[in-house]
């Protein structure tokens, strides 16, 4: 009994993940991988984790282990309405609500908003779990184009013009997969275009604290409050096996959001939640994100350094000043996938640049290059072979 | 800005729940709650969480605290698989998957099989909860009849002769709302009619492990193992606030679900996943469930007591063994909303029974009766007061 007939619509169009079939050689013994896009266990705040636990239970008890709201476990609302007021967005704690990680928050949007066909904006690339989150709601993409400054506002504006879009969806800080940033004076424009077209854009903003250089930029949210629905996360600045995200955003989509949630789980784990409430009441986020960086920094760099030295010069590697990954666009011509095989075989994975594009055909000479998992020396070794792999093509 | 015309056509039919809006007085100072569904929060092994922590931090380190694979925490998956085979169901850990709470199976069962207007069959009453999950799928409910001994065979097998039905959502054991648990009579039926219509049956038994009385029935799944997904939690036997639903089934919508949840929560939280299997593979679970039947078994007895005290004769509770709720249908004509309106006065709140049934009209004799929440002294007021609201109507 397979059962194949009951399948939705929807599921049937899903089909195989060719980057998951791809990828599955990666975590093969002796394999440098440059292919992940999770932080490193070391970046962990383990030295007081223990002691978190132990605050939790004293304080909160059967509370921390008991069902709780949908909206949000309210001490870590409130320590949540304080970090979002440090990157300069004022909300009420009642206002940020929790989800199951940031995916939970792009799956509820693509929920509430798209019916079969609507059209949503994403970049060219875009990050790929956002796709997984919005394609089982049958949503058309609208490619907007980017160069190494993200997003090209005439392309949004030319877009908004164009089509109905339900939203726009953007990582405007060391996006995923291309580490780039949106600079100032294009936030500004791109928030004046969206007000001024009524657009509802969903600013995806995990890796914005991971800054190795430079200074911060507002997020787009500050630019236009009342157009954006604000996602970030604290798997990059605490832990991602705690799967706490947080978001905030007009009431009515808000409202709706946290609606669809209920019956999708409920409420995100109570115990995480108080966990991650006690991390920030504590100042210990303050105190551990020195050492975050302090870990990628030197990692950045290394990587940065060895792609300066070992790829071939007509190999470009996007400017980044902070996140978790470089993005290299070959010639016109290379088949980044071919290179991909051939570097399994020198044992260096990475991820072809295809996978981040929803029109097929773009982005064969494009690959992203993950380094927060390895030590500065692999990450040299590694780019060193992977430059042997480019120049013999 | 109200983004209004931005709303998938789903998230419109969805609209305000009823329920919700009756409920929201039950939190008042002074109320009784015989509302809620939520377990005692002295039915959590609070005295042994925190060696519990101790013992997952000192194991597994920062690995409990990563991303991990969206199937689930292989250690966690090891001690559900001897769960499961103690409850007589036979399978390899990796064909237990994990999801953040039963909700998430819920949730993604409908997302793999349901397109607009697909078929399900529910009992009447059935779970609401699992109405929430599925109703943005877009469904037609059909209901199923049922009597003191739950799910009527023949009612069962007359609708997959008649309708071309997606799945059937069944609480065989200690239903909610109504504390009913199909014997194994009729299981062995109901095994033998969706086997010889080839149908699809999704077995939820968050209760049963929670029996007061009587012998253990086994499970559906046991007797149609091909075409039965079997849906359990640690909810009620651990803490329902780590989230930790679990399930099995037919290898071809395992692989569905496994797939959607990436995309909905990327995986259940991997902390919360260690300290479920610590909690079962140091038997814990053995040594502390006797501790929760101990506390449920009396308040239980001082309910149903209080029934058979208090209730006009003609009010007819459903019998139970085990779980959550009392189930009581008043003679035709009382309209139980009305009663609850009455009881707030009188600062007693439970749940029409109404907003457990998929079609308009039926129910509205009946009422659901937590008994888990209240110590035996209130649980007897509670139901002397509701007593005297009946006579009165």
């Amino acid at each position: 009994m397979e059962f194949k007939s009951l399948l939705a619509e929807r599921t049937e169009i899903m089909g195989a993940s060719a980057i998951r079939e791809i990828l599955k050689v990666v975590s093969e013994p002796g394999m440098i991988s440059l292919a992940g896009g999770i932080p490193a266990p070391e970046s962990f705040p383990m030295e007081i984790i223990g002691e978190l636990t132990e605050r939790v239970i004293g304080k909160y008890s059967s509370r921390a282990f008991q069902y709780d709201l949908t909206e949000g476990f309210m001490p870590l609302q409130e320590q949540l309405a304080v970090l979002l007021q440090e990157r300069g967005i004022k909300v009420d704690p009642c206002d940020v609500n929790i989800a199951s990680g940031s995916q939970g928050v792009l799956d509820a949007m693509a929920k509430i908003l798209i019916s079969i066909g609507d059209k949503i904006a994403v970049e060219a690339p875009t990050y790929l779990g956002a796709i997984s989150a919005f394609n089982p709601y049958q949503p058309e993409y609208i490619r907007m184009d980017t160069d190494d400054s993200g997003l090209i506002p005439e392309s949004l504006d030319e877009i908004l013009t164009c089509h109905k879009i339900k939203f726009i969806y953007l990582v405007p800080t060391f996006q995923n997969p291309t580490g780039r940033t949106i600079p100032l004076e294009r936030r500004e424009r791109i928030a004046d275009i969206i007000i001024r077209h009524n657009a509802l854009l969903v600013e995806d903003d995990p890796y914005g604290s991971l800054r190795y250089h430079g200074t911060d930029i507002p997020p787009i949210k500050t630019l236009a409050p009342l157009n954006v629905v604000y996602v970030s996360t604290l798997s990059k600045i605490f832990a991602p096996g705690l799967r706490i995200g947080f978001f905030t955003g007009p009431e009515l989509i808000r409202k709706w959001l946290v609606l669809v949630k209920q019956g999708t789980d409920l409420h995100t784990s109570t115990f995480n939640q108080a966990l991650a409430a006690e991390y920030l009441s504590g100042g210990y986020l303050k105190k551990h994100l020195p050492v975050i960086l302090g870990l990628y920094k030197p990692k950045q760099a290394a990587m940065l350094n060895a792609i300066k030295r070992y790829f071939p010069k007509n190999f470009k590697c996007s400017p980044s000043d902070g996140g978790m990954f470089f993005w290299v666009r070959g010639p016109g011509g290379v088949d980044m996938e071919k290179v991909y095989y051939k570097a399994l075989k020198r044992k260096v994975a990475f991820v072809p640049g295809k996978f981040f594009y929803t029109k097929e055909g773009e982005g064969i000479e494009t690959m992203r290059l993950n380094y927060t998992m390895s030590s500065e020396n692999t990450l040299e070794r590694a780019i060193e072979i992977l430059g042997d792999v480019l120049k013999e093509i």
